[in-house]
């Protein structure tokens, strides 16, 4: 009954994946490794106690051992990849994003209607993180009204060189466009973004931070701070505001520190700390669904929307006022947002 | 050496601050008091013990007895109440708004100017608030670099029938307009208005809530959250955001209570409690500069320029997009606002 | 080279157990279970998909399909499943109390002992809560100097009726006791038991709260207060004073609601949410460490040491002066505390 | 109607009051100042504007212009001062302790009562705290049901190298034992003093810290820790458990700074910014009170009470073993302590 797992990219994400999936889920094996780089590669499959070692990415999708497959290499590769896995029939856990262009993850949400049936999961492990599933129990309970805005602030103490400014929106604010599309069971259909003075940290072509506005359907406000090289530390906090009352997220804190004068606790230096139970909970939901055919969490559809709405913003960038946001009509494939 | 102090205007803002000036501050007296309705003015007379009470405002600014003058009448009489203590060279201390339009403002300016020194004080009273104090003293000791953004959440339980929703930003809103100017020691340029889903809870043809956008002129951006039905309490909090790092800014708790499965802490009812050391302090100062002829806090420019912004938003609000803030040259009389 | 665990006892606690080994620990499996109540084994078989139910709790212990035990069943037959474990020389997770006498917990060392090796893990999860552990490694880390005081609060919302008040300190207080040693890598050596008011709310015949005093050898201070019809909820909460700083244990909260006049947030009605992590953590890690036939967290050792201080403290009670604690000396079978 | 004052002591305690009686405190004014030290004396007269500087403490408290007199001078000079003002027929705000011990303290009070008036407030200014005031309120609301327990922690960032370790209790805890006698409206009945492991950072004959258990009339068990080199700064804390809730007191704290990887907030150096509301209250309700001849706050008795607990936890701290509290009983001068 053990899920045999292959994963694709043994960088950073993919070694965490790995060992998580070898200690601490239930009913998963990692069977099978690749990597661009061969001896990152080997000792990933080292970690993970008999996991064969691919060479060629495809060759890891089709092996016959390899019941479901985690991609977790660079960005540009998760489209074919994804599109792999949906033609062998095979569930993916695509890491974020689905593809680089909205248009690129359409094409995948298209494969997958050929086939009838959703495969691929979208690594938006917000959704499984304890704080945003209570946040949404406490919305859906009614108990502050309906919602009226959200205020979601996303900060990261450094961020990758090689990473044009675009990426501030594309791959870090698409993290809270899904979450608050999740949360309020609304698409987004329109995007205004605001550009604050550019923090003096940042290199010098690079604008570092902006501030998002988003329109619900139903005219619900989200406004999103992206800030990547707040230095102080990793730092995503927000707040749902209802009719009734509201309810602010923070990071995670059981202890407090006194010494030298300060009262307080450490941030973290980046994501892992802060979302390692929702990676976990994510790769667990995922193989529980996967051994019953199942998509949990967020499917390609969500991958694509959250593109469009990103695209969207870059839109606003390049013109200074609000666009809407372009969006496919939904296939019955995918379950409507639940509202 | 005690100063002789006609409060005009005793509602529960001019009670108030008689209140404070009788038990609270030093080298204070209320010596006069007026209101609309004299039985409330004999009241209010009645606990400064042995306060004079004037039928007629001009009359009160006029008596010789009277050193200085508190305005906390109806906001629309701001103005000509203004304009009589400075004619009358009295220093005063004028609630929020200076006047309901930012060219009446503009005539109280020129007024003082004519005079030849401020005589006006504007009851922008956070600025004597020991944590926004405290904000500003983080930020200009360079400990959090230079600022990027301020967050700021303006909330209010209920609010007055007869108010239209315009309110929400000339009455509410400039609260946090004044503020943002003070700390940021940066004048506002531009201002957008988002117009969040209506509270339900909210009178059928008032909206409520807003949600600005502004840029100062070095292009530190300011949001502001308005929501005046907010129910569950009266909430001003914030966050300023450095390059460095953040300052967030709390409702004051020195006690966290548990029962009934739950901890926390109360939220007060509405602004006294939460700006009670503010206005003691507001008050004190004002008394101490008055003594010697200065004039501490928010001038009557910071009045005009703050009305100002508040008309740009309004004007975002009718079109849809963002509005540049109309402001006249800033006379020599008023310091400039501190970077 | 997965584990197969028999699980004896289906109670509240033995069911929480199947769950988690059943769907959220790696390498581990359900194979078999018992309780007195043969309808509710049959249920948690159930639930365990395959496991098969044994009517005879050493029946089970010594099927050949059993790897390791856990023993969740009544406090007063742990000895004997214990023994039976070490007998059949297998892992077994016993539950605290390790036996009601720190008599009989010495009978279980003994055997230990004969057997040459550690078989017998003891349910102290404190030990494998994040945040307990994080408390350890920055009193480890010398940033607070040297350990002087811990101050320890354990409460329940209320109390199963048919225990006697020796239960606050023998199977309540016993955690902070336990945690207690671990934390600061002592001994206690001595006990004084203070009684407050007794709380109306506990039954006529009941003393609820205690507050006990503990020294360790090298005279750090320990002081627990005990109190299990707080009725507000579940609360464990604490400091470890330093010479340099203090560290202080919270409930953990990454939400805030804000309705109806409070800022809080609820307080469990019992353990399992705030220590759902810890089980979980404890249980991986006997199943990973079973793996390799060793025993990690808390030993036999470890459950009588602690039992020999309740014991001590129920000593204070009966003379209302300081005890000593009488314990025997440590076998070189079992690591030493770690200072 | 303004009340001339007299004070004597102008080191850093007796300035302070000078500084908040000019500045902050309305009805009030320094009329005259005496010190040991003639310069220092001089400077205070010169903050105060116009204040008479005298070189005979007895000459101030009989100077017939001077209404009333502060006592912020050296401890053992605290009971002659007392006793001279009482003699004089005037109001006295005397600095804890009253006197140096409970004997001297009784001699206050007999003095007073042979005059038929109280006349002396003794300087337990968490009376005036807002934060003690609304426990009390909350506590006295029936909220939280009957108080079982109070826990307290008193901590200084350093002492004065001139204090004996004595002072642990009888100058820092009796801030402790005042205001849980006030709380609580209980008088306290025995004391055990628990000796910590000793700070590293103490002088070496000098043993920091002490761990008090107290018991009222009425079986509420108080526990207070003195530690007085605690090195990261001042932190007075505390919580009292109830019936059915608790109520927790912390360091005030409306800001949060987040920067090089910590979030949290100064901790202050000293007890100056955490009190200094409830020295300007205390200093407020004395003057107020004291222009219609009353005493609000702590009276002589309060201040001989404290002294008797503390003379008992030394006593248990020689002994090792519980001290009964030795306490004449109460004249009906004062008013009982409020159950």
């Amino acid at each position: 009954m053990t899920m045999n797992i292959g994963v694709i990219g043994c960088g950073l994400m993919g070694a965490d994946h790995i060992r998580t999936l070898t200690t601490a889920v239930s009913g998963a094996r990692v069977a099978a490794v690749n990597d661009a780089d061969e001896g990152r590669a080997a000792g990933a499959a080292a970690e993970a106690e008999g996991a064969r070692v691919h060479s060629d990415p495809f060759g890891l999708i089709d092996d016959a051992e390899v019941d479901a497959v985690v991609v977790a290499s660079a960005d540009e590769t998760h489209e074919e990849f994804a599109l792999a896995c949906v033609r062998a029939g095979k569930p993916v856990l695509c890491e974020k994003p689905l593809a680089t262009t909205s248009e690129a993850c359409l094409r995948v949400v298209e494969a997958e209607m050929r086939g009838g049936r959703p495969l691929v999961q979208v690594g938006f492990m917000r959704r499984f993180d304890p704080s945003y599933l209570e946040m949404k129990r406490v919305l859906d309970s009614g108990r502050i009204g309906r919602a009226l805005m959200l205020h979601s602030v996303h900060r990261n103490a450094g961020y990758p060189p090689a990473l044009p400014d675009s990426a501030l929106i594309t791959g870090t604010g698409v993290h809270d466009i899904d979450i608050a599309r999740w949360l309020l069971g609304q698409e987004i259909v329109t995007a205004t973004a605001h550009t604050p003075r550019r923090s003096g940290l940042a290199r010098p072509d690079f604008q570092d931070t902006r501030f998002l506005v988003l329109e619900t359907e139903n005219g619900v406000l989200v406004d999103v701070e992206i800030f990547v090289n707040a230095g102080y530390g990793y730092d995503v906090r927000g707040e749902l505001v209802g009719e009734l009352g509201s309810i602010s997220l923070h990071p995670p804190a059981t202890l407090t520190t006194r010494y030298e004068g300060l009262e307080g606790r450490p941030v973290a230096r980046d994501f892992r700390p802060r979302f390692q139970d929702a990676y976990r909970n994510e790769l667990q939901a995922w193989v529980t669904a996967g051994a019953s055919g199942e998509v949990r969490g967020a499917t390609a559809w969500d991958g694509y929307a959250s593109a469009a709405v990103a695209e969207a913003c870059l839109h606003s960038v390049a013109t200074g006022s609000t666009a809407p946001v372009e969006i496919a009509p939904q296939p019955a494939l995918y379950a409507p947002l639940a509202a």
